[in-house]
C-alpha cells in the first residue's frame, strides 16, 4: 500500500462508525492507509472476540457494545488487525477508500463533561475577565475544574451547525437584546470516551482509570462568547455552548497513544491522594501530540492559526476521571470528557479565538482577510 | 373502590414503570386509588394506541416510546383509562396493589438540565453569599438561568445514595482537604420530562412548548454544599450535585395539571419575545400545587420542615423550554428539566436546608432533635 503522511499507520488502528454508498447501514470500522476497514467483514478468532462476539459488537451503529467489552477485547481487536495487515490478509471486500465512506458519531454519548485543564487557557481567560492578579481561581490548582455539557448536541465533525441566537448584553444600556451571536468561537480540545463505567457510589480509582478509558477524539467546543458571558453567572456555561460540539469520527485508543506518552506539566501543589494514586509525582500520564487549528473563510485557503500540544494539559485524563467519580458519580460506556481548551505558553499556541485575538482586541490575518471571531454579515 | 386522601384520583392518571413479585419484567403502568394499573393488560382500541401500538409502547422498561407518540396519544391513553374506571371495566388482572409493586425510573434520561427559577431561592442564596445588595444577578430577571446536570445519576426516589466525598475548603488554612461532605442538603424541585424533542438548530417556540412537555415529577436535587462551594467557581456546580438526584416514579401529565393552572409571579421587566410568544403578559402558565418537605432522622418521626408551592416559580416550564432551545439546542424524548429549588416568600417555605438554617447559622427542631444539614457522625 501507498501510505502518505496523512494516512493511518499500523500503529494507529482507530475505531469509528461508517456507512458507504454500497452499504448504507452504519457499522464499526477501523482505518489503515487511505482505507476504512469494515470490521463486519473481517474474521476475529481470538478468545474475546471469537464465537460470534465480533459479529455482534461490530454490527452496530455505535461503538458502545465493543467499548463495553473492556480493554483486553480492544487490544485483541487491535492486534488482530495489525497481524492481518502485516500478513496482507485483510479481505479485499473489507477495504473501502476513506474518500468513499461517510463517517458518523462514534459513540452513543450518555453524558458529556467538559474540563478546564490547561493552565495557560484558564490564566488567559481569567486575565481577560478578572485581571492578572485574580487570573487563576484558588481552586484551579487543587482540582480539575469541570462542568456538565450537553450530550444531545455532540455531533460528528463536518455536521453543519447553525449560528445560535440568544440574549446578548448591550454594554451601553446594560440591558440584553435578542440577536444572532456576533462572537462565535472555537475551542481546541481533545476528549476521551469512557470504555467501562462504574456503579453509582463506587469511585474509579486513579490507578484503575486507564482501563476505563477507551480512547480519544479531537473535539471542537463551539462557543458563543456573547451569549456565554451574559448567561454564565453564577451557574456556568449553558446556551453559549450547547448549540453544538463536534468530535472527530475516529477514536484513537490509549494503546495507540503509548508511544507518545510523556510527563505532564509539574503539578505544584501536589494534588490530593485520590488524584495521584500510587504513581510517581507528575508521572508520564500526558501525551505528546501536536494539535493544529486552521481557519477558512468562504474565500480563503485553510490558514494555520494555532499550534498547540496535548501535553500542555495540566490535569491528565486519568486525574479527570478519578476526580469525576470521587464523589460516587457513575460513568457509563460512551460518556465523553473534554480536556478543555488546550492552550500552550506561546501566543501562537492559544486554542481559542478569544485568546488569539485577546477578546477581539486584535485581528487575525486569514490569507489576506481580517478576522476576530467567526464573523458573518447581517 | 375505597379511595382516601393519598390515593390517586381519576383526574390524575399518572404514568410510570413498575415490576411486581409475580412479574419481574419492567413495564408501563398507571395508578388509580391504591392500585397500579398494568397497562400491558389493558386493551386500547383508539385510533392512536390501537392496532398493536399500545402493546408495543407499554411493554417497555421506560416510558420513552409512549412519550414519543406525542400529546394526542397521551390524551387517548388518559381518556381510555378514565372511561374504563368510570365503567368499572378495568381488567381485574391489571390491578396490583401499590404496596406490592416496585417503582422504577420512569424515563431513559438523555440529558438533564437544572434551572434556578424561584426568585426567592435565588435571592436567599445570593444574599447569603454575596450580600443583600448583590443578591440577584442582573441577568436573572431577563433569562431563566440554568445549567447542565448529570443524567446518569438521576435515579428513582427511594434509591439509596452514598454521602459523597471530595475536596472541602478549610476556612483557616484556606486549603482544601479530602472529606466526606458535612453539609449535605436537599433541594425541593419539580421537573418536567420532554415528550417530543426538536432537531438541532430548530428552536421550540414558546407557543408550541406545551405539546413538547409530557409531564412532571417531584425531584430532590441532593446537594453537597461544602463540595459545591469549593468547586463551582467559575464553571458551575459539578461534584456537589452529580452524586445523585432522585425523581418520583409517577409522571403527572400536563393534562392532569390543567385544573391547577394559575398565573405565575408578575414578571417585570417583561421578558424577551421568545419567552412570551403570543401569550398575555404573565398568563396562567403556573400551577398551584402545594409542596412539602419532611425530615426524618433514624429516631424521629417524619417532621414537616417546608411548605412551598409550585406557583412560586418565577420562570415557567414553557419559558424554560423556549429558552433552552432558542439557540437551536436539541431536546430528546425523556430529557429532564428541573425547576430549581422552589422557595416561597415565607421562612417556612424555603426549599433547602441551606435556606431553612441560613447556611447552618440556626437549627431545625426535628421531633426533639437538632439538625442543620443532613448530619451524620464520623
Ligand atoms: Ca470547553
Ligand atoms: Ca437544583
Ligand atoms: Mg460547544
Ligand atoms: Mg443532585
Ligand atoms: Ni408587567
Amino acid at each position: 500500500m501507498n501510505t502518505n503522511e496523512l494516512d493511518f499507520s499500523i500503529q494507529n488502528i482507530p475505531f469509528g462508525i461508517i456507512s458507504s454508498a454500497s452499504n448504507s447501514k452504519k457499522r464499526v470500522a477501523s482505518a489503515y492507509g487511505s482505507n476504512a476497514i469494515d470490521l463486519t467483514l473481517v474474521k476475529f478468532n481470538g478468545p474475546l472476540l471469537g464465537n460470534g462476539v465480533a459479529e455482534k459488537v461490530f454490527n452496530q451503529c455505535f461503538l458502545n457494545d465493543f467499548m463495553e467489552l473492556g480493554r483486553p477485547a480492544w487490544r485483541e481487536a487491535r492486534q488482530t488487525l495489525q497481524n492481518l495487515i502485516k500478513e496482507n490478509k485483510l479481505p479485499a471486500e473489507s477495504l473501502i477508500s476513506l474518500s468513499q465512506v461517510q463517517n458518523h458519531l462514534p459513540a452513543k454519548i450518555g453524558d458529556y463533561t467538559d474540563f478546564y485543564a490547561s493552565k495557560e487557557h484558564a490564566t488567559n481567560v481569567g486575565t481577560m475577565f478578572r485581571g492578572k492578579d485574580n487570573a487563576l481561581m484558588p481552586n484551579w490548582v487543587h482540582i480539575p475544574v469541570g462542568y456538565h455539557g450537553r450530550a444531545s448536541s455532540v455531533v460528528v465533525t463536518g455536521t453543519n451547525l447553525k449560528r445560535p441566537s440568544g440574549l446578548i448584553l448591550d454594554p451601553t444600556t446594560k440591558l440584553p437584546y435578542y440577536s444572532k451571536s456576533k462572537k462565535m468561537d472555537i475551542e481546541l480540545e481533545v476528549a476521551f470516551l469512557v470504555g467501562k463505567g462504574n456503579n453509582l457510589g463506587e469511585p474509579i480509582k486513579f490507578d484503575d482509570s486507564e482501563d476505563h478509558i477507551f480512547g480519544m477524539v479531537l473535539m471542537n467546543d463551539w462557543s458563543s462568547r456573547d451569549i456565554q458571558s451574559y448567561e454564565y453567572v453564577p451557574l456556568g456555561p449553558f446556551l453559549g455552548k450547547n448549540f453544538g460540539t463536534t468530535v472527530s469520527p475516529w477514536v484513537v485508543t490509549l494503546d495507540a497513544m503509548e508511544p507518545f506518552r510523556t510527563s505532564q506539566p509539574h503539578q505544584d501543589p501536589k494534588p490530593a491522594d485520590y488524584l495521584t494514586g500510587s504513581s510517581v509525582h507528575n508521572a508520564g500520564d500526558a501525551y505528546d501530540v501536536n494539535l493544529q487549528v486552521y481557519y477558512k473563510t468562504p474565500k480563503s485557503k485553510d490558514t494555520l492559526i494555532c499550534e498547540s500540544n496535548l501535553k500542555y494539559m495540566y490535569w491528565t485524563f486519568k486525574q479527570q476521571l478519578a476526580h469525576h467519580t470521587v464523589n460516587g458519580c457513575n460513568m457509563n460506556t460512551g460518556d465523553l470528557c473534554g480536556s478543555g481548551t488546550i492552550s500552550g505558553p506561546t501566543e501562537n499556541s492559544f486554542g481559542s479565538l478569544l485568546e488569539l485575538t485577546w477578546n477581539g482586541s486584535k485581528s487575525l490575518n486569514i490569507d489576506g482577510e481580517e478576522r476576530k471571531f467567526l464573523e458573518y454579515w447581517y
